[in-house]
This record gives structure tokens, C-alpha cells and sequence, in this order.
């Protein structure tokens, strides 16, 4: 019967170990898959009932509910239309009920974010109806669909092939960008200094494969960008957080700093706290730095989304030494989906990550890069900036006014002068589990603070950059209900 | 003097353990990385001569040559316009003399690949001038800029936003992909089965990183594609070539295959030998590997460049029980540089991929997703390839005819049904690294077949797809001459 479907009953007859210290209904999974993979339960063929099988198994009904539904999500299994299970699979995804390494590292991590509370919010994002006020990106409706046009009007002309590209990508965007990067921040970088990345989150995956050893330091803001920490755990850094205050990153509390050790941080416009770091800090940070021949990566996805003015000088612009390697990015000033990032630093450091880019993807696509191109060389992106530096300004005020209107004496807050987010430190301790769960069930979906930090905080990431205006402000008011519900049991 | 240029001429008293297993010259790399990490030797200071260096070390001037050369090309020295040497960065080009694992894993492989040549032609690649017979690409001169141009007409139309996508790609793309697959391939796939990837070299990665164990055996075809290769070696897998013969991977040579095992293959139009899979062999493949229960994982990256009539049934369109995964791809159809494959396989591995995807780049160009989109369900993809498989044959009949006018005597070759690639047989044993060098001297590029096979071979993959026709003839016949040379020796 191997290979074929069949409505063969599965007979059991086997019991769980009580006296191991693996949980009963995980040695029932391993059992199951065992038998699957061996091949003793072929495909298609029907398990005994969750009654029976918890009768046969000697346990409760709800444990063997729990093993039926992991073996359904891999795979392994699935529901009959009679409300039965049937075996689903067998080959690859037995492989999968043993979690890759990948994973492993990532939920055995140091920070204590939820990690169901992150599934959560990446599978409601994709879901339509919520009110997303902590969504990093910007809104659909700022997506300016007739520049875009435009520079599509203009590709034929421009593109002679789409054909494989050389490890530092289009040289044409390399001359664009390091004529942008010197006329728009100060930042001297020849085109062999920089590398197109496929978003500037490949950029520092790339970074952490190439040139970060296993076991060495990384240290970041407290709080910081989850993704970015996801990343380095998964290439088996050791983080530690930096608490910042008012002009950014104490760095004076990075106390085991030596050359083996690397600084992660995002000087403007900070994720999540919006925090930019002063003048006064940039230099203590970059000596420092140098002073231990530590090296820095600068992460500056938000530093165009000024309001009123530049932020100060980025530290690759004050860097003499190649000590720093920095991150650019159009995926929160315009366009996630083009996947565009670049990753500046000395030239034989892009040129190895260059390499082991070409060894994974063979490069960003080449359209991608010939739009960016195509952006900054015509000054469109730079006219572009202007008016969305209007426009999110206009959104900040609007979440600063509901805020000022709905969480006097539950909460403070900052006001950012760029980027994308307000930092909301309740003044209680409420439990933020059940804040983020009423909230989903009002139709709120939010990014609590905990996902993003070393320790517990009871702190909420707004974003003014995705909701609608309006939406965003009901959405704080009903919050703040929801909240002082919590702070008053 | 920290971290500034300065003229200080830098004193050396130290010399190599000419005891020591460790060769002299990397000592002497050693010897200096660590002086000027630690700081002893600033940015910009000047070494002393090559000659007092060889002196003081008591060694030969060669052996501080080749020291100098590894460490130039680390970036931390550099050359000065006096002809001396400096030292020019100090952070993270320290780094990177430490090579990573990564690019170990590739150079301590199991196969024989002359690892400087692979170099060579990356680097040959880029520049113009070399007539590139073996080049698996399409000529920029079958780019179908046109069709491109039409494309990107009804790009702003069809393109609401550039936003992020989620884990399986653009939704409306799998629906297209599911559609063109059934329809042309007789593959049943859902949108739900298909995973959209930056290239199927990036498939490749995400599921050596997420499905396969270190450790386990990944059986290719001997010889096979040199990168797919490397990736598996890359993920710490053990590769066992399996002789092909006229129809086929000879499978019944898997001796050791069993469920943990993995089966890489190139049925269709096979890179580097065009060899066809036949429908016999198919089935039995299939039935072998269904009843180890091992997974297979089927690369179709050629098979609809078909000449006269379609290749048998690809190995996904006759699975039953999930054990497939397969992956296709427009870069050898039309464009590389749009960078997009697709993954099919079982709904939970899909979403697995998926999964990790997202943390590594975000997923693949949002543009280039649509721009497949349109390909597809416009119908224009399959009118192109029609014009593109005329081509192609015209190409393939050029190429055989300068064979037999040239290689008659010298060597034996298939005539391929599909793809790109003619399998050159050389009668005698000669030097190939010899052949590439007197070759590339005569402006001449090509693949020796070593670069895709574990033991020796005397072969040379030659690609139609690529060089000019007239071009190629002319090489062929150079090459011919440089061939008979060495065989008279």
C-alpha cells in the first residue's frame, strides 16, 4: 500500500512514558511521526479517534487534541470531511516536526518578546478590518503611484537587458547613490564602497554570515529593532541592550566593549522610541568607538523622514577610519516592495559581502534597481521627500493631539521630530497581554513595547505613518479606555 | 596617534617559527593583522621595505610578497604611490582575514573544481572582449527589449502599491503560476502550494537552511550544476555524484539511499550535459525514491527551451504523495536579472520557506513579481518562448556543425534536444587548466567540465546560448587547434 492513498484503520498500541520528563503530548507527536515515517502508516490512511486514542494512550483527551493539531500544522496529518484525521504526508514534512536550528535560536533567545504575540501581529497584518496603529511601514494611500508611473514610462529607454548583475549590483545605481549620499548627508563613499542589497535587512544578515564571529558581543539600544535582533541571534550573537536616554545611546554602559564587540544602533529617528541622537552623543559615540577600534553598523532606514530639520551629521559621514558600516534603505521612505537597500563601508568589506550575496540570490533584481536608479538620478525622489516629509508631519500632529486628548495621566510620550514613531510608556503596570488582546477584539491591532525590548516594559510603539488619521484617533481613544479598564483591577 | 593618518615609519622586531606547521607566510599575515588590531601599527603608518622585511624576518623577499598580496587584498594594506606599503584600515577588514565558515565550506568541498578558475571566469565575465563559449545565459541580443517595453506600459495600471508582501510572494502571481503550470506542465499545484523565490538559486539555499540536516546525503548527478553544489556543501551536506548515463541519472548507484537522503536532479536538458531524463527512467526514479521515502528535489530551470517536442512529464507532475519539490524560473528563459523562481512543493514546506524567507531579504522584488504576473497571464511569456526555442535550435545547429568541422577526431559530443549545453568529450588526456589558460590567452572563455564534477574528467561544457554564432565558430575552431596542440606533447 506504500506510496498510495487508502482508507486502511490505523490500529495503537503503544502508551506514553508518564516518568519522562518530555511532555506526554510531545512524545505522542514523536510516536506518530515515527510511525509515519517508517512508513508503517501509509498515506491516506485513518487514525483512531481522539476518544479512543486517549483512552488506548492512557491520557486526557486534550492532550492528544494538542498532538493531532502540531501534526496537522506540519502537515503530517489532516482532517477528514468525517471528522476523523488521516495521515497527510510523509516525506518532507516529517523532516519539519523537528524544527530547524533557525528557529530554535530564535524563540531561545535572550528578549522576552511574546512570540506568539509577533505571529500574531504578522498574520492579522495580512487580514483586512484591524486598525494597525504600530505598523512600521506607510500607508497605502502615501504610495505615489504616479511618480512610479512615471519612471515606468521612462524604463524601456533605460533598461538594455535585464541580465545577471556583478556582486556590488547596477553600477549605475552605485554612481547614483554615491553622488546622493555625498550631495544629501555628508557621506564620502565611492561606488566600489557600496553594495545594493535586496533591502537593507539582507544587508545586515549578510553582515552577520560574512563578518561577525559566533559567541562575539552585540550591542544595541534598549529597546531596538526586533527584526535586526532576530538576526543576530539567529547568527548566534550575544546582545546586550544599551538603555538610551533623551540624546540617544548611553554608551558609556557598554561596560565589556572591546574590539571583538560591535555597536548596532539607529541614530535617527530611532525604532521604536524615535529618540535621534544629539551632536554631543554622535562624537562621545564615534570616539569611543574608535578609541576601542570597535566597529559600528548605523542603520538609518528613517533619516530622510526629517521634519523640520536634518538630524546631525549620520556617524558614516564623521567616520575617517572605515569603522562603520552603513545601511540605507527606500523601504520606509517609499517602496518596501522594490527591495532596495545599500550597505556602505570599506571596499574589501561590501566586496566579501558582495560575494556571499552572489552565492545566495545572484544579486537584487535588476529592474528594482534600475527604478531606484531612475529616482534619484532625475531628482524625483528628492522632490518626492519633500512632500512626504509634510505629510507625515501633518500625521504626527494629528496622533500628538488624540494623545494630549486621551492619555493624560495614563501615559507620557516623545515627540518625534522625524521618522515614524511615538514611544507610550503607561504609567501603570497593566498586563500588555491582555491590553493587546482586548485591543485585537476592538478591531485594534498594536505593537507592544515588550516585543521590541531586553526586559519587560509596559510601553506600546504607535506608528502615525500606516493608520488612517481618523482611524488612528478612535483607535487611541477606545485604547485608552482599554487600558485605564486594566489599570483600575 | 590613534585613528589617524599618519607617516610613522613602523619597527619590526619579531620573526617566524620556521618550526612551526603553520607556513611562513601566514604567520607573517597573522604576524601583522594582529599588530595593527590591536593598534600598534595606526591607519596609515608605513611598513618597512619588502627587502628589510625579508631581512629582519630571515626569509625569502617571495615569502613577504605573498603576505603583503593577502593582506592588500584584505584591504588592511595598501599600496603607496612611493612603492611602499601602508596600513589602511584597521575594523572590520581585521575581520575578515579570519575567512568565515562559509567560504570554507565551499574551498574544503569534496569536488575537484579548480576554485582559481571558477574565479577567473567570474571575474572574465565582467569584462568585454572574450568570446564566452560556455556562458550559461541567454545573449543580450535575445533579450526581447520589446516585449519588456510592453510590460512595463501596463505596469502602472496593474500595480496598486509597492508594499511589503507576505511569505509566499504576490498572491496574484502563484494564482498565474498555478495556472501556466497545470496548464503547461500537468503540474497540480494551489497558490497555496507555491512559493515565489528571488531566483530558484535562493529556493535552493532556503531549503538546504531549513529542510535538510547537517550531515545528511544529497545525491546530484555526476557530473552537476556547480552551484547548486556549493550551497549544499555550504549547509554542511554530503554530496555523492551518481554517473549519468544516456537516459538519465543511473539511480540504481544511490547505494546508501535511504529516507534521510536527498536526490538533486536535473531531469530536463541537464546542466552541464544535456542530457533528457526519459520517461522509463522518470517512472523509475519515482518509484525508487517513493519507496525509500526520499525526498527529491527536481530542477527545471531548461525544460521549456524544448526544440522539437517537449521533454517527458516533469518528476512533479507525477507525484502523488508530496515527495517533490520543484523549482522553475525565468532567469535561463528570458531575464536573470528580474530575479524571480518558484518553489512547488507540500503546503506546511512551502510556508516553512516562506517563513525564513521573510527573515532573511522580505521576499523578492514586488516589481518583478508583477512584471511575471502580466508574462504569464497575457499569454506573451508563451509566445516569446516560442520565438525564443527557433532561436535557440538555429543556435544548437550552428554550434554541431562546427563540431564536426572541427572536433572530428578530437573529441565526442551529444546532440541536445533542449536547453543550452553541448557536452564536449575530449579523446586524450590533456592538461585542462593548461587548455582554459592558452584559451583565455587566445580571448577565449570557457567551462572546463571539471568545475562541475567530482573526480577528473576531460570535457568542456559548451553553451550555444551565449556567444555570438559566428563567434563561437570561430572559437571552436581555435580551440580545436589549442586542444591537438597539447595532445601532440
Amino acid at each position: 500500500m506504500k506510496g498510495f492513498r487508502t482508507n486502511q484503520m490505523i490500529a495503537v498500541d503503544w502508551k506514553p512514558n508518564k516518568q519522562d520528563k518530555t511532555p506526554i503530548y510531545r512524545q505522542i507527536v514523536k510516536y506518530i511521526s515515527e510511525k509515519i515515517a517508517a512508513g508503517d502508516w501509509p498515506i491516506g490512511s485513518r487514525l483512531p479517534s481522539q476518544r479512543d486514542m486517549a483512552q488506548t494512550f492512557g491520557v486526557n483527551r486534550s492532550t492528544v487534541v494538542s498532538a493531532m493539531e502540531e501534526l496537522i500544522s506540519y502537515g503530517i496529518l489532516e482532517s477528514d470531511f468525517g471528522g476523523g484525521t488521516r495521515v497527510a504526508s510523509n516525506t518532507w514534512s516529517i523532516r519539519m516536526s523537528q524544527p530547524p536550528d533557525w528557529n530554535k535560536h530564535i524563540s531561545n533567545g535572550h528578549f522576552r518578546a511574546n512570540l506568539s504575540t509577533i505571529q500574531t501581529i504578522n498574520k492579522k497584518e495580512f487580514e483586512p478590518g484591524y486598525i494597525r496603529i504600530g505598523t512600521g511601514e506607510l500607508a497605502p494611500e502615501l504610495y505615489p503611484g504616479k511618480l512610479v508611473s512615471r519612471i515606468f514610462g521612462r524604463m524601456p529607454e533605460k533598461i538594455p537587458n535585464l541580465g545577471y548583475l556583478g556582486p556590488l549590483g547596477l553600477p549605475e545605481l552605485g554612481q547614483a547613490l554615491s553622488a546622493w549620499l555625498k550631495e544629501r548627508q555628508g557621506i564620502e563613499a565611492k561606488p566600489s564602497n557600496i553594495m545594493v542589497a535586496s533591502g537593507s535587512l539582507q544587508g545586515l544578515q549578510l553582515i552577520s554570515v560574512c563578518m561577525l564571529k559566533k559567541g562575539s558581543r552585540v550591542y544595541t539600544e534598549a529597546p531596538s529593532y526586533v527584526k535586526s535582533l532576530q538576526i543576530f541571534q539567529s547568527a548566534g550573537m550575544r546582545l546586550s541592550g544599551v538603555p538610551l536616554d533623551d540624546e540617544g545611546i548611553t554608551y558609556w554602559n557598554m561596560k565589556e566593549a572591546d574590539s571583538d564587540s560591535l555597536l548596532y544602533t539607529i541614530p535617527s529617528f530611532h525604532n521604536p522610541t524615535g529618540t535621534v541622537m544629539s551632536e554631543v552623543r554622535r562624537r562621545e559615540v564615534m570616539q569611543f568607538c574608535q578609541g576601542l577600534r570597535m566597529p559600528i553598523l548605523e542603520d538609518d532606514a528613517y533619516g530622510q523622514l526629517w521634519f523640520d530639520e536634518n538630524p546631525p551629521k549620520s556617524l558614516k559621514a564623521r567616520d575617517k577610519t572605515g569603522s562603520v558600516i552603513y545601511m540605507g534603505t527606500i523601504s520606509k521612505t517609499m517602496a518596501p516592495g522594490l527591495r532596495i537597500g545599500w550597505v556602505v563601508g570599506p571596499e574589501a568589506v561590501v566586496y566579501r559581502l558582495g560575494d556571499v550575496k552572489m552565492q545566495t540570490d545572484y544579486g537584487a533584481s535588476s529592474v528594482s534597481q534600475w527604478m531606484m536608479t531612475e529616482l534619484l538620478t532625475s531628482g524625483d525622489y528628492d522632490i518626492y521627500l519633500e512632500t512626504l516629509r509634510r505629510e507625515l508631519k501633518a500625521r504626527r500632529d494629528n496622533a500628538l493631539t488624540a494623545l494630549s486628548q486621551y492619555f493624560k495621566g495614563i501615559a507620557t510620550w516623545n515627540k518625534p521630530s522625524g521618522g515614524f514613531y511615538i514611544w507610550l510608556r503607561l504609567h501603570c503596570k497593566v498586563s500588555m497581554d491582555k491590553v493587546f488582546a482586548d485591543a485585537l477584539k476592538a478591531g485594534i491591532l498594536l505593537n507592544p513595547g515588550n516585543m521590541y525590548d531586553y526586559g519587560e516594559n509596559h510601553a506600546i510603539r504607535l506608528s502615525y505613518a500606516y493608520a488612517d488619521p481618523e482611524d488612528l484617533r478612535r483607535a487611541l481613544k477606545i485604547l485608552a479606555d482599554i487600558i485605564e479598564k486594566h489599570q483600575k483591577r
